[in-house]
């Protein structure tokens, strides 16, 4: 299933796509009318913190409302709202895997920046945004700034020291997330945070893919293209460290929780990595796609 | 004033000291019983979000409550209660200034480790704890833990790309954080985050003091203390990036939300500046002090 969060008429509103994904059912409002109570949380990141069971209850709520007349008035078409990050507000940072990718290791420096260890860092969640949603150009600030296409691990349950066994137990879902960076203040400031947490720099989305649709996260094609031309082009197949072994080395000694979100890191063929460099410019169109979960498309700034 | 945090029988309550700094006035409760309605929010954090009032209201009720005999049964006395971190769970993650003091980025390499600009980095959420709490040892993963004694600034209300002039009309208040750090995993694992994010790591409190009790921000007394012997001990004046012109950079293309709290940094004097080094060991007491804030006490679980 896909888990998303809309703008409907000013109202935040988190559910699923139903009619063969051309259709919003809102989870929470399905549920009053379906069991006549208030049965699920405000959030979907509050909703996958109170209950494993939210995946069979929004399947349970779609099959009702495909079938149901008496749903028909809460069914929304696609175009009649906007899609906003599936967790518009994370509860922290989100998580992100530097150097992922050997060849992208390669590409920001040498073989010798191929890191042994895994390399954590964070963006604030103020930078959250969604899919289609225009990303800031912050000009005063960079004239660097670059794409990042990775894909993302949503975590659904608390957890510390899971073992790599156990690891996807561990997993809400997928989602995408674009790791916008300003090539510049990330390195002035030496440690990245800085320049990865611009305001508009973690377009996330358009939606999570539950975990049991996704075979093995170790093996997806992720693309990007801007305006058209393919960028990053590769498979999480060439994780150095695949997504078990990510979860178990971050939860060694800090508990992760209910929606935390995990960049997994990203391929070559960033902006950087160009000789010269291809940084992104007023207007360039980014799309992300990553197989079995869909495309983020945002636009900078013209 | 001192707002804080207490655990009152199993209940989270956010509140002032009065009578002298003996007692704790819960705010929440107080408001309550005084003007007959439920006029603040749940949180400390969420009521330093809700109103710029919020020093001024905490004064009126603890005037009312220090000369009103229908508001003594409020009033706990101090060891009534189990002091909390005064923001025991930031909405993201805490951030860092690396190095803000010379002699310890000198201590840390050498007079090259100096920055020219700011470094910054985050430590979640989850490890958040608060004074007179046990820090677990995590002796599985670390064999270097230490200790960074540091003044932290908490945000008073939103801002974007704020000026260093108006930066301290910012800021809520200042406490006091210890910044502890697995040396082994932050070298490890090149970008800090993880080295600094394990359980318990990041120490805060007793208390907020609010800003306009501390005429300067970078002119305050800093001291730890491991065991009862003087390990930091320094001046704010030794910032490289005082107060306001960290709360300029940080805000310049990301929004500042109220409830963030930023570590400012830890003078010379950390474990791993001596040699040979000096790491926590089990049952360490750490004490740090800061001017007109007061001192954080933790101990090293045995």
């Amino acid at each position: 299933m896909k888990f998303l969060t809309v703008n409907h008429h000013g109202l935040e509103k988190y559910g699923v796509l139903v009619n063969n994904d051309t259709s919003f059912l809102p989870l929470k409002e399905a549920a009053e009318k379906k069991y006549g109570e208030n049965r699920l949380p405000d959030t979907l990141i509050a909703s996958i913190a109170s209950s494993e069971e939210l995946l069979n209850e929004a399947k349970h709520l779609s099959e009702w409302a495909e079938t149901n007349s008496a749903a028909a008035e809460l069914v929304l078409p696609l175009d009649a709202v906007e899609i906003l990050a599936p967790i518009p507000r994370p509860s922290k940072n989100v998580f992100c895997v530097g150097k992922n990718y050997a060849k992208h290791a390669i590409e920001m420096g040498s073989a010798a920046d191929i890191p042994e260890d895994i390399i954590v860092f964070t963006k604030s969640p103020t930078a959250v945004t969604g899919s289609d949603m225009e990303v800031l150009n912050h000009s005063k600030l960079t004239s660097q700034l670059d794409y990042e296409g990775e894909l993302a691990v949503v975590i659904g349950k608390k957890g510390k020291g899971i073992s790599e066994e156990d690891a996807l137990d561990y997993v809400f879902g997928y989602t995408i997330v674009n790791d916008i960076t300003a090539r510049d203040l990330q390195s002035k400031h030496k440690q990245y945070f800085i320049g990865k947490s611009l305001d508009t720099s973690c377009p996330m989305g358009p939606w999570i893919v539950d975990s049991a649709t996704i075979d093995n996260p170790n093996s997806l094609t992720i693309q990007t293209k801007v305006n058209g031309e393919l960028r990053q082009d590769s498979n999480t197949q060439q994780f150095i460290f695949p997504v078990e072994k990510v979860i178990a080395i971050l939860s060694q000694g800090m508990t992760l929780e209910p929606g935390d979100i995990i960049a997994t890191g990203t391929p070559a063929g960033v902006g950087k990595g160009f000789k010269p460099p291809r940084f992104l410019k007023p207007g360039d169109e980014i799309e992300i796609s990553v197989e079995n979960i869909g495309t983020l498309t945002n636009r900078l700034e013209a």
